[in-house]
């Protein structure tokens, strides 16, 4: 094979397979494959991180060969899985250098007790009190469980047991003994992120702070409502513990999902630390939520305490303590002030916008003196519900679009290589922006009907944009955007907005001295910051502020997990966010009604996209 | 009516009836009557306590009518009951005057939350833990099946709920939250006392401190072996949640009496307080008890933590914590710290002799600054076990006994005025003290043959003493005591006594020295001095230093439960007793030895006795 050769073409050359779906562009990061030796050379690393290069891991599309080396294609499952969740947890890093001795509270050691005699019959207890007290544990509650197998377990050990011990402070003080065992025990901690839509765990060495292994999957409360005004009236309706029980079962397939990649057993975990938004929270602890959606939206509790995983019958080790993280209000929680927290929001002194782009549009605008937050009901456009071909970034999802600016013509990718069957947030933003600029779509968000293309109908539902003919779906019908998709896009878009505006108005400031932006949640990872800007979803700011960092809720858990320190500056946060209530005077209406424009009513908030649009309309 | 009529003449005049299992020489107590109106004269009182008097209860064979006079005869059940069971609490009186701002740890109280706005958004546990921290309560944990009820609660009492708060000093600081409730909430404590043979239960108003009402039942558990040690055996080799099942359902079996008496259900208890042997606690908590009985005899604990009524399965408030009081050793405990608190000896500066005589025979010789205590081991011997016709103290059962010192012909007391059964411990002590100074039953416990009467005889199993005969009693056997009887019954007492002197030794001091000797258990209350001291179980001391208490430790239990200085005096007095192991060298043998005669080798120990004996081997 002649020097030079690119992988892709040697994969062909050789009968077999790599989805292209970008075709060969280097633009999608879908036909990674893993090499072994060093005869190759990466021309483009586009969507590969240093810890993917690190495990091998090269665009078949843009390395070409040029020595010996050997090629291995990963299955398809697993470029999805490394694309969607595990990428997730590769990327999970902590801020901080991880000191156990310092920062963590679940400590596992053996004990050595002198054997009991007629001369020294101190109680079973009290001789492992004494033992512990001597390193520091003054104050030891054991439970009930625990205390029934405690003479068994000295005896067995020889009166050398291993214990795990959660204590108040880093290695010291008040602690409760949560294990016992004649054999080593490893501390093992889980963090979660409990979303409306995904359930994301993380596995985590407590003695090393590693991420052992990671798993997300589709919340099981989804077949009870997309979003959490409707799962509240599930709960109010119908059944509040069976909400529950779904997103346990959730939780014990990713359990098993970790434990047969691992081999640590459930059971094996012994501190579980919890994000998620305050209704996630509540159904999780079999709170009933209603009043979160009746005025004025009283959460039962913003900073739950710290319960058993026996009291909330979750399948872990069930002595373990479960902690949900502290949130702010009814529509702004524990996902949102873990995500500061591991956003670095909460120690810069720059003006900083973190916004969670999802359904309940949470926005935060501060730094680490001071923060504004407010949740704007965007509602779920952007997650696929409302619009007619809208769907979740599965495969078949169109998750990116382009459009000639003569012919109309667009250009999809699709994730998973698979034929279209919809269009996902991304997708949406990236389509809605094409259409804006190419002139499909005006600013009002009319679809112009008199352009020279089949591409543009009266549709059923009003006027409409053909993106894919059905004779190339996976359904057989075409894929459309209306009037009404843009309507709504439009909406969800223009309440993110207006939370920006509200929020700097309240302070006092104005977004453009804004000198980052960070963007958390999963589906934040997937925007194109250009395409944003220029649907006015995102604030008119140089791109290089925007920071895309993934699932910050489930980063901000895992830094939980592991230090007292990020648990308090959680509680400190969510202490010292001032929560602005949109729906208490009409501050956000007017901002909204303005913001119902592409990009806005007041063009000179988006003077990069006037730009555009000024040359568009001088076409 | 004539003045000077006796009332038990008066009664049997109107042609009723009344109990008067003595023949109406006001010995037996059990004629009690009830009067109303001054126009009678008590000439003796005796077996009527202060508050007896106070109620109107007077012997019917014993008091004089002078003038106008109601009288009430008891059913005999009421009788019975006043003389067993109902009788421990009507002398349950707290040795300290009540006042719950200082000593109560639960309190219920009404609290007013400012209602919600969307101005101010507080959740519904902030705003209460606010509420509570006006009040003093820093630190609220609020159980997970209390935080399910909170949103609902608070909004049906229209922001002003009752709460029931345990604290951990009185009035003040962290708390728990075990009850909340739009209806006005009455605290309420159980205090027990759980027996190998008995459980007893007092219910308790945790405002006025007041004994609302009280019951005994024998322990379920008694099925399933008679002591301790055969109940560890059980547990060890067939079934240690089944003897916890036992004394549960004889906790509901009380606990459903007490509702009966008061209208008060077992949910609304909110604490309860545990007194009991070490072997007890360890079957209610659900401990494993093998290592009590296996050298060198150590227990899982000795100083219980609090546990929940849920996390026991306990059918009182599934909130309400439940503490098992402190012992000392595997066979001192909870019942004798109790017992000593209750006692009084805690709070003397006079030599003191505190003893619970039963199977265990539980000592302790000390005063308010030191203390020593040892379990000898006497066997179920004055329960009624290992002896021919022995039995517990129910009906029918022989409980006391007078020997002819000419004819030896006997004259028997029978409990509930039955036929003849069996011979109770009061019974056997009587009447083993009766055979001795009567000379059918010499120094060495050998019964004489030889006398001028039937009642003695070869029996089956040796020589034997007949003491009713088949024809009077309820199975038409021959109720005896056999020669193996009084070994086994000397074994006893010798048991007992021995403890007391390597008590005495170990400290330095004389038996004799002692200022009080303070008498523990239901059993204790029945034994008559004389009769102790004549056979050797108890010290030869003047009778007017023998005070005997009645259960002492259920009414350590209550003060614990009303008292947290009292829960706390029980753990000093805990660590404060240092434990003599009687096995750990030849003392308690020598001891034990020594003392297998009547009264004693050393007569000397026990000059009132050696007086009668002298004049009876003069005769």
């Amino acid at each position: 094979m002649p020097t030079g050769t690119l992988i892709s073409e040697a994969i062909q050359g050789a009968n077999l397979d790599v989805t292209q779906p970008c075709g060969g562009q280097g633009r999608c990061g879908r036909c990674a494959v893993i090499l072994e030796g060093t005869g190759a050379r990466r021309r483009s690393t586009i969507r590969l991180t240093a810890e993917d290069m690190a495990a091998g891991y090269a665009l078949a599309c843009q390395t070409v060969i040029e020595g010996d080396v050997t090629i291995t294609i990963p299955e398809q499952e697993r470029i999805e899985r490394r694309l969607t969740t595990d990428k997730t947890a590769r990327k999970i890093e902590l801020p901080f250098p991880y000191d156990p001795a310092t920062m963590q509270s679940v400590q596992a050691f053996q004990v050595d007790l002198p054997p009991p005699s007629l001369q020294d019959n101190m109680d079973d207890l009290s001789r492992l009190e004494k033992a512990l007290a001597a390193k520091g544990f003054t104050s030891i509650t054991i439970p009930l469980p625990t205390l029934r197998r405690l003479g068994t377990i000295l005896r067995d050990s020889e009166w050398s047991p291993w214990v795990v011990l959660e204590s108040q402070a880093p290695l010291l003080g008040p602690a409760r003994l949560i294990d016992l065992s004649p054999e080593p025990i490893q501390p093992i901690g889980l963090a979660l992120d409990i979303g409306t839509t995904t359930v994301t765990a993380l596995l985590v060495d407590l003695t090393t702070g590693q991420v052992l292994n990671s798993a997300a999957e589709y919340n099981g409360q989804i077949a009870r409502g997309e979003d959490v005004i409707s799962r509240i009236i599930y709960a109010e309706k119908k059944d509040l513990s069976e909400l529950g029980t779904l997103v346990r079962q959730t939780i014990d397939t990713l359990l098993e999902r970790l434990k047969r990649r691992t081999g640590i057993s459930p059971e094996g975990i012994h501190k579980v630390t919890v994000a998620g938004n305050t209704t996630m929270i509540h159904l999780f602890l079999g709170l009933p939520p209603s009043s979160i959606r009746l005025t004025p939206y009283i959460p039962t509790v913003n900073h739950p305490q710290t319960h058993l995983a026996s009291e909330l019958n979750l399948g872990v080790h069930p002595q373990a303590s479960v902690l949900c993280l502290s949130g702010v209000a009814s529509y702004v929680g524990a996902d949102i002030t873990a995500g500061v927290l591991a956003s670095g929001l909460a120690n810069t002194d720059e003006l900083t916008l973190f916004i969670d782009v999802g359904t309940n549009g949470e926005t935060v605008l501060g730094t680490e003196e001071w923060m504004v937050t407010c949740a704007c009901s965007a509602g779920p456009a952007f997650e696929g519900a409302g619009v007619v071909d809208g769907m979740r970034a599965t495969v078949g999802a169109i998750e990116e679009v382009w459009v000639h600016s003569e012919t109309y013509e667009p250009t999809i990718r699709v994730i998973g290589n698979a034929k279209p069957r919809g269009i996902c947030g991304s997708g949406l933003i990236s389509l809605l922006a094409e259409l804006f600029v190419t002139g499909v779509v005006d600013r009002a968000g009319q679809v112009k009907l008199d352009l020279d293309t089949p591409r543009v109908r009266q549709g059923e539902h009003g006027p409409e944009y053909i993106v894919v003919w059905g004779d190339e779906t996976e359904t057989g019908r075409d894929i459309v955007l209306t009037k009404v998709d843009v309507d709504n896009l439009m909406r969800a878009k223009a309440a993110i907005y207006a939370g920006f505006t509200v929020l700097a108005e309240s302070v006092g400031v104005e977004l453009k001295d804004a000198k980052q932006v960070l963007v958390g949640g999963a589906f934040g990872k997937y925007i194109n910051v250009e395409n944003a800007i220029k649907i006015g979803l995102l604030p008119d700011l140089p791109w290089d502020r925007f920071h895309f960092l993934g699932n910050t809720a489930v980063l901000g858990s895992y830094m939980a997990l592991l230090s007292f320190r990020s648990r308090q500056q959680i509680q400190e946060i969510a202490q010292m966010m001032t929560y602005v209530e949109l729906s208490a005077d009409n501050t956000f209406y007017d901002a909204f009604t303005a913001a119902l424009f592409l990009p806005h009513t007041e063009i000179t908030r988006f003077p990069s996209v006037a730009e555009i649009w000024a040359q568009h309309e001088g076409d």
